[in-house]
């Protein structure tokens, strides 16, 4: 089999790709993806084939690029963020066999990080992962996640907070972790649109967090016992004051 | 005050910066960071002025960052991976005042994800980084962490898994995992060195993991239960099977 790359794109437009990233897009014959994360490299190579599937599409996808590669393209997978991170490496390593070891994995910044970043430093402290869609995951695991969560101080970071199908998630999320012990003031914050035109961001309470209507472009931040909001931002501190 | 980046490079060289961390550096007068993620980006920018302190040194290092910035100077601050994970984009904004509204936090590609990418795909379902380093976190918490990333079969993510001062972290995080009930044949996984000359990886079991010798340069990772070794990469399932 060619070269299958599986290619983080980060946060949206060419100035969040890693230099690893764009020079795999580079030796690309064929780019595969979601329709939305292809759009966004298609300007940057307007001469070269392409693949695109609507977001339901990943194990069509996935074959698609897989046969390509095994007839003698080099193919390039876009992904947004992290191909690592609910992106398509897991599928894509599931279903080549032993073609496994011609597929590479070009990490990207993760909406964990890019969001982190415009919110100030949410994530200075150990932190958890955990995406709301129920799609392939059933609820009560997601909801077990979520008191883990809290039972462990962590930081979270919640990915797929909403969508046209599952409405409600994140105030049933929010319920949850109050549920759970965490404090209504925890300081809390959200982005959308990560890097891309229209971007926007928020700092809020855990109790104003319950109420705010986000939608699938959106990724929210829940501090812990210790995050303080400095300056309009979100900042976890990690004890460096006692250091001194 | 003038800007003051606080700048993720990624695993190491330039290959792993995005092209906003890249221009970031270009518009630098001044670069700061820990002497060892300075070494990797100075031959970028043989020219430019620099200021670096040894790892224990933070707060030195973002005072004079600060200072550096608010007398005219353009100043990036390098951190290895990302910024906002265990980085210096929790201080700066700590110590910044309001002055805050002048740091701009570049995110980068971070440990968990660069890792992942060279072991498989790991990280595909909810998962949580927690630092084993108890210089700022006393040890009860850290395995207070554990356990609750145990309950909620959350893949996991190590960071500072040892060091010269803290012999024998790793295998009492191992002993915790096990005792909160994870089968001692859990698929792990670490990598040392991530996109750096000498980089080494291995796959190997959680009762493994708990007698291998690893040092402040790796970065381990703990399968869920659904976690798999296929064509000995590390693969966490989202249930994509079942949607065909």
């Amino acid at each position: 089999m060619n070269k299958l790359y599986v290619v983080g794109l980060g946060p949206g437009g060419a100035e969040g790709m890693t230099a690893a990233a764009r020079a795999a897009l580079d030796r690309a014959d064929l780019l595969c993806g979601y329709t939305r994360y292809l759009d966004l490299v298609r300007p940057l190579y307007p001469d070269k084939a392409w693949y695109a599937t609507p977001m339901t599409g990943e194990l069509d996808r996935c074959r698609y690029a897989l046969e390509a590669a095994r007839g003698g393209k080099t193919v390039a997978m876009v992904c947004g963020g992290d191909p690592g991170v609910y992106g398509m490496a897991g599928p894509l390593l599931e279903l080549a066999g032993p073609d496994a070891r011609d597929v590479e994995v070009v990490p990207g910044v993760t909406a964990a990080l890019s969001g982190g970043a415009v919110l100030g430093a949410p994530l200075m402290h150990d932190f958890c992962l955990i995406s709301l869609s129920d799609r392939l995951t059933p609820w009560e695991r997601i909801e077990g996640r979520l008191r883990a969560a809290a039972m462990g101080d962590f930081v979270i970071c919640l990915y797929n907070p909403a969508s046209h199908g599952r409405p409600g998630h994140l105030r049933r999320a929010c319920g949850v972790l109050l549920e759970a012990g965490l404090a209504p003031g925890t300081p809390c914050g959200w982005v959308r649109n990560i890097g891309r035109p229209g971007e926007e961001a928020r700092v809020l309470t855990l109790a104003e967090l319950r109420d705010e209507p986000v939608d699938m472009f959106t990724t929210v931040f829940i501090g812990n016992s210790q995050t303080e909001i400095r300056e309009g931002r979100l900042v976890t501190p990690r004890g460096y004051r006692e250091e001194t």
